[in-house]
């Protein structure tokens, strides 16, 4: 296998770079074929190193003095803050020093660094987060997961595009079925948007289209993707995580209501343990920015160390996958 | 108490006239002060009711001898099918013989006759559909759930003043906290409908606004009141539904797996029982249309008897609880 050389972004998320430099250390260690570069505040860094053991041929650190938060307006930060973790860690996959960047920073923050510095592969009008939910059939990828809130059919058309052969690659189908969300089945249900990427998508006979999907059918996992605009996806996204982190508290509150549940939720305790990592977003790491001529990939901004270690090793993956090099040929 | 007279479409819905004609048996016997006119198929109705016993005074038949389905375009449907069971039952509010009209039809026939023959209270720009969805902190409402898929700022803040009214007839707090749906929770962040909305919550201080609500958060109840287009509250109302089915089924998968596991399933089958039943949607009943001049209660298209029932009940509750009128002072 190739050596796989990764820009991590140190500065991002709400627990850096104390859970960076732990994820970079675990990635290390679990995966022999990767090679790390933590851009942030070199002196945070190494203190937190210091106590550590691990590969130090594979680790590197390039200090960054600034960094960009949720506030800014992305797209100036980029512009402005030349010595920021997000630009500097861009620049180096620019410039072709290592093969993927990733981040746990400001999503707008990240698509506008990607978009500005790596560039969009050509054709692409933009990019789009890709990000797999739990359904009953396994997992669906839901995009665009809030990269693009406001959107045009056009830019869903091509992420149906781009999620057919992102999904391609992870489930092996060779035609994933396409679902647009939408709020009914019929052709035309819909809001304006749906309403005419709806047309769009059935015209495209390289699209597996299945037509809608309704909200109460995503879970039931009918299509291998389902696309929506970067606000309703981003939505649905982190409301598939917050609902079932609250089910299964109340679950747990009810079978420890009583001395006899007590004892049956020890007996359950296991199966259901299995059942719960795969809603357990940490297991899913990030999400690919789809569309750039560079793989970037945007973990969650409450990522532990656990879900941010997840994301870099993904990254070693999608670079194997040659994810970006198959979703160039399907928009030639 | 009042006698309360009540239309019921008893042609909408995927399991019409069945589920319709005993759910309205079933309401007749829960509660002594409704009086029903069901409008559809007469002599379906009444062959659906020969077999049962229920109070003959409180229950009469109006032959409607058209429906409307979903494929249709609502506000032709409604201008054009003038002995359809939705306009008759809603000409019956119309003219003051009944109290409320329920259907479990088409949203959008619903919406466009509520709209075209009863009327928006004067000021409302568009009615919108209040839902409560189970959170941590017990039920939080959400609106609009489908009434208006392509919505303006100017709506959803009308929205706000509706649900925090509605809100408060319910919950009895004064002053109900209003959250808007949002992919962040920034001021500055979001789509352009969102940013919008945004400003004018902010600056209505008649309302007890607390900032954007990230689907992360939205199962946690911060809220107490979640403003949204109606097509981004139709799909996470149906999600929510979904992936708690979804996830339950899972549990129940899991946990009857191995032989301990199905001993354990039994101990903890009471608590959990009470728990699901804040997540079965047939125990909520229908959604009311705010902002019309009569009550309007649109119900799940796939309702079962006892949902349906619950819809019918809930009519009751809303006109005593003078919604309509509460939600007219607050426009004043």
């Amino acid at each position: 296998m190739d050596q796989v050389s990764i820009a991590v972004d140190a500065m991002g998320g709400d627990h850096a770079p104390d859970i960076v430099v732990d994820a970079a250390v675990m990635a290390l260690e679990q995966e022999p074929n990767i090679i790390l570069t933590l851009f942030g505040n070199e002196d945070m860094i190494k203190d937190k190193l210091a106590a550590k053991s691990y590969d130090q041929s594979r680790l590197n650190i390039v200090n960054a003095t600034e960094t960009i938060d949720n506030n800014e307006s992305p797209v100036l930060a980029i512009r402005r803050k030349k010595e920021s973790s997000i630009v500097k860690g861009l620049r180096f996959v620019k410039e072709g020093h290592a093969d993927a960047f990733v981040s746990a920073g400001s999503t707008g923050a990240v698509l506008a660094g990607g978009t500005l510095i790596i560039g969009r592969i050509k054709g692409v009008e933009r990019p789009a987060l890709g990000s797999f939910i739990p359904t009953k059939n396994g997992i669906t990828l839901l995009m665009d997961c809030g990269a693009n809130v406001d959107s045009k059919p056009i830019f869903l058309h091509q992420f149906a595009k781009m999620g057919a052969s992102y999904s391609q690659s992870f489930t092996g189908k060779a035609r994933p079925t396409i679902g647009l969300l939408n709020v009914g089945e019929e052709e035309k249900k819909g809001n304006s948007l749906t309403k005419e990427t709806y047309i769009l998508l059935k015209q495209d006979t390289s699209l597996n289209f299945i037509g809608n999907i309704e909200g109460r059918d995503i879970a039931s996992g009918q299509a291998d993707v389902i696309i929506a605009d970067g606000f309703t996806g981003n939505l649905i996204l982190k409301h598939t995580e917050g609902l079932a982190m609250f089910l299964l508290s109340q679950i747990k509150q009810a079978i420890t209501s009583t001395w006899y549940s007590k004892i049956g939720a020890l007996l359950i305790k296991g199966p259901l343990k299995k059942m719960l990592k795969s809603f357990d977003y940490t297991e899913y790491g990030g999400a690919p920015l789809l569309g750039l001529e560079g793989l970037v990939v945007k973990a969650h901004g409450s990522s532990n160390a656990k879900a941010f270690k997840n994301a870099i090793v993904q990254c070693k993956t999608f670079s194997d996958e040659k994810v970006n090099e198959k979703i160039k040929q399907q928009l030639i």
